[in-house]
């Protein structure tokens, strides 16, 4: 690109953006999207959300006061345009780096980020904050929330709909129909949205009645009368309720193309004189603009490298590199779910990040896909548990936050049988704060009847697997691994059973015993081997089970050791390391504890292997605190 | 009543329901609104919804063959008639009484307790998932979801609702519209379902459009043109979507009088022969049958010992006894909102339970009751906090469960001032298990950027509610506080400021330190003085924060004590002794550590001193511990 010609490089802040004539927004929009595709095709992120809103960030820039009125971007992961376009089109080649700007709207990072978000779903809740603040203090502030079809499937959309629909605050809601989540959005609401747009125009239809009615009317007096009936009716009852979003009090407008950006700008200049709560229904193609993105955009959701030319995959070789745990988990899975009939899989919208999708290719009816959904996906598989079904509900760790209450009240307190299988558990890497996993094994740790588990490799978390669905099992189960390598390449052995709360001894030695819990294990491996060479022989136990503890192995640890270490990839206030002294203390045994894992603060964005070693539970940092608690080396 | 002549004492079981005449349904119906009248006027509980869902319980019972059929009572409060006519009217005496029946449907009491409920808005997920379970194994099973109009605005409905519409099983939703949650209902959803009761209903309007299209055929062949693609609009745009439901692919039926037990029935039969999942609006009078019940729907929600002819509630005396902390919760808000112009209320439809009503009567405009919607409730509480509103987010602790990720990722990361108010902290009583705060301070500790207060009593309260709202504490800042009975008379004092992360030292001797937060400090105290007279000298801090620990008391504690006893009314697993052992291990300390607290199992109902004497931190168990550590005895 010739920064000389180039508009986009004029605007550093919308003031610029708004000072273009409307013409010009056609060849902002090309050369903003250009932009995102170079810059992700050769520094990873999101790519599909942010092409398909390109038109959408352009014309709500140009036709609001921004950063006075407020833009929330739900999820976040589309607002590469609007970042790019609010100041931070310079520093976009850090995006999603280390200490570089983070790939989800942020507060802190810039005044334009009206709201955090990185979790679906929130934008109309904080929106409407935003906007009943705006009317205590007589602001006249336009608030507006861009949320994707698939974001509105989750039960917080509609309360904050819900809520909004009373509240006769100045809301626009942009609903950004593209028909898909990360895999293709599932549900009746999806079904209703394909219904308004495709059987015409709901607008279309009702000026359609109206001009029936009217030539009823020249038919004579018995028509007339037939006819002002039928209008009346209509009025009150249809029409005014015959659209789900006007049934809870919105004005509903659309839906239109989100990809004319001239119109877009003059609908939104219209919207911006109504009041109240209003939705504008906007028809979008997420991958806009890149075709190979727009045909498969499940790959193009977050591709990593690609050629910017022709979008085609930069393939990286794997070859000897393990298969990441989700591949294996995908993998046995179906292995388990030939063998065992009873065996079912629930993601909410999580068919390909999570694997389940090579369940589904075999076995599609065993697959439920209950769209972004969290809450309904633990009670819905609790629902399946009574009947003697075993669902093997999988939902990311930072998502399982959602449906705390759900795990505690509808599973562990009916002690039923249902597998939580919890992925991303621990740092993610470049997703960053509102994606790591931070607190599962705290929070999961705290509940009764439940079997809290995070295998150290693939192999451990295939035979967890296995475990997890023996009848003698038949309890809360949750297994945790994290994003990524599973560290094991012979990963495809024959099932193999675990004995529930029980550790696994790795080394024995006499200086000092580690304890870590999931795939920190592997660090605390190499960390003993580099201090091996120094004469300081470990005792590893791979913990395998938070809870319940393995009360023999820690016996025999706090009767030899007076030096102990946790490792964890979670929160340290509440994990393995606070489980483990309080085994010490119930037991009244007495000894030097250093706790490793995550600190008291919300770690930010970066690899996997930064974020680790920032944290201080890399195999560096575990052998130098080996060294210093033997010998104070 | 004389047994002899009471058909309601002749049925053990639906099946010797099932036996009757559907003539004497009516009769069943009064003997059993009569039953619960007098059951519950004399041991207290949740009164008006199981009243209102009398001829539901009866006709649904008959018309299904329970428990092979499956009915799911969510939030379960309405499940007193099911409980008596399920085998359980003997022991129905013993209603939430400490090893008595439980409040709530409880699987494990009954097989025709389908699914536990006591949190919201589950039924139609379970239900869903019985639904598939049966579908899958090919059994002609019937499951029936009743679900309030009130918890039908919780998110968690809507994702059933969303999954059971593409998923065509065989799934019934009794919507049970009274209008009222246990204050009155409130958001879009339900001016839509009065909407759609009183234009005359959505059938009725749907015959009569067919009338009138049918009426211009008449009119000649330009006429019928005319009509006939009316028509057709019609069908495939308006009518196919013109009730909420039906857009969400359930079949609509309704509103009926849900307290007309014949046409009941005789619905009911149909709509069991009708495939797919399909809704019934039934509109119901909560209280029905007891006059001051239906016409103060809210006092009698759950109204204590009253008069079982008259209904008058029979007040017992409070003279001398201190103020609830909810009263006190309410009137020092009320107090600093007339102060701080920023101050706001949000309320997720628990306005008199948390008394949020007493700042409600002079200040409506502060005060926002959005509904059963936990999640939006802190997402719009974050969104309001944005703009420098300060809102006191008042939520029961067994229910911000249910708010987890949006109190982690709204409120913690973007370290916004949102003042939690964590009510029902603990053990709650006669609710049991459900609604028991077992888990909020091990849960919230684990959450960076977050304080985590529990005052000890309610004037530690009123001056904790003052200090959150001062502008140098501007994050996020928790405070929790128990059920009931507040300690203290004279709390009505000038707000003083609570130093952040400060204990309060209540009493100091050389013997034993005892570490306690919240109200449990009260039972340490009555410890301390029993264990006086026998000549142990105890120091006890109050530790008011769970996060920021007081460091500095902590250090001359464990400088200075060999034995330390921690009390706290939540979980053991993760709670405020973890809290006081991670420290010690951190900082090198050694003592002798008694953790008192809930124990890792689901405490059941009881009146809140049995249930804190099973869990052995009454004043009593502490004083035994104390004995035991200091000399054995």
């Amino acid at each position: 690109m010739n920064q000389e010609e180039n508009l986009l490089f004029k605007i550093s802040t919308p003031e610029d953006l708004r000072k273009l004539n409307p013409t010009d927004l056609v060849r902002v929009c090309s050369e903003l999207r250009q932009f995102i595709i170079e810059m992700v095709s050769r520094n990873p992120g999101h790519l599909g959300a942010s092409l398909g809103v390109v038109e959408l960030t352009v014309a709500l820039h140009y036709v609001f006061n921004t950063p006075y009125d407020k833009i929330i971007w739900d999820v976040g992961h589309q607002a590469y345009g609007h970042k790019i376009i609010t100041g931070r089109r310079d520093r976009f080649s850090t995006n999603r780096m280390y200490k570089g700007i983070s790939g989800f709207p942020k507060m802190s990072e810039s005044e334009y980020d009206a709201f955090g978000t990185g979790h679906s779903s929130t934008s109309i809740s904080a929106a409407l904050g935003m906007a009943v603040a705006a009317k205590r203090k007589g602001e006249k502030r336009q608030v507006v929330a861009v949320i994707g079809d698939g974001a509105m499937t989750a039960g917080e959309a509609f309360e904050g709909l819900n809520n909004a629909g009373i509240a006769k605050s100045d809301l626009l809601v942009i609903l950004n129909d593209n028909n898909i989540a990360i895999d293709p959005n599932v549900g009746a609401l999806k079904e209703y949205l394909i219904d308004i747009t495709t059987s015409g125009t709901y607008n279309r239809f009702r000026n359609k009645i109206w001009n029936l009615l009217g030539r009823f009317n020249r038919l004579g007096p018995n028509a007339r009368t037939l006819a002002s009936q039928l209008e009346a009716g209509f009025k009150s009852t249809i029409l005014d309720k015959s659209n789900l979003f006007e049934g809870l009090n919105f004005r509903y407008f659309g839906p239109i193309d989100g990809h004319d950006i001239l119109h877009l700008t003059s609908v939104l200049q219209d919207l911006k004189r109504i009041p109240g709560p209003k939705l504008l229904h906007c028809l979008t193609v997420k991958g806009k603009g890149l075709k190979p993105a727009e045909e498969n955009q499940t790959a193009y959701h977050a591709p990593g490298k690609f050629d910017s030319r022709t979008g085609v995959i930069i393939k990286t070789s794997n070859s000897g590199t393990p298969p990441t745990y989700q591949e294996v988990f995908g993998k046995s899975l179906l292995e388990l779910a030939r063998e065992n009939e009873k065996i079912v899989g629930i993601t909410p919208a999580m068919t390909t990040g999570c694997s389940m999708c090579i369940v589904n290719e075999e076995l599609p009816d065993r697959i439920f896909d209950v769209g972004i959904a969290e809450q309904h996906a633990v009670t819905f598989s609790a629902g399946l548990a009574t009947q003697g079904t075993i669902p093997y509900c999988n939902i990311y760790s930072s998502f399982i936050q959602r449906a705390y209450d759900q795990v505690i009240h509808d599973v562990a307190l009916q002690n039923l049988h249902v597998v939580f299988c919890i992925d991303r558990g621990g740092l993610v890497g470049t997703d960053g704060a509102t994606h790591h996993g931070f607190f599962d094994l705290a929070f999961m740790r705290s509940i009764p009847n439940m079997i809290v588990s995070a295998p150290m490799n693939s192999l451990e978390l295939r035979n967890m697997l296995y475990t997890a669905q023996l009848e003698k099992n038949a309890r809360p189960f949750s297994i945790r691994y994290p994003k990524g390598n599973g560290m094991v390449t012979d990963w495809h052995r024959p099932f193999e059973e675990t004995e529930i709360g029980k550790a696994r001894l790795i080394s024995e030695g006499k200086d000092i015993a580690v304890l870590s819990i999931g795939h920190p294990g592997n660090f605390v491996i190499e960390a003993a081997s580099k201090v091996a060479s120094e004469g300081i022989a470990v005792t590893h136990w791979d913990m395998r089970f938070l809870s319940p503890l393995d009360a023999e192995a820690l016996h025999s640890v706090f009767k030899r050791f007076r030096n102990i270490i946790t490792v964890e990839d979670g929160v340290l206030k509440g994990g393995l390391g606070s489980a483990v002294i309080e085994f010490m203390c119930d037991n009244g045994y007495n000894a030097r504890i250093r706790r490793l894992g995550i600190p008291d603060y919300f770690v930010e964005h970066g690899t996997q292997e930064e974020l680790i070693r920032e944290c201080g539970f890399d195999a560096d940092s575990i052998a130098a605190v080996i060294r210093e608690m033997v010998d104070g080396r």
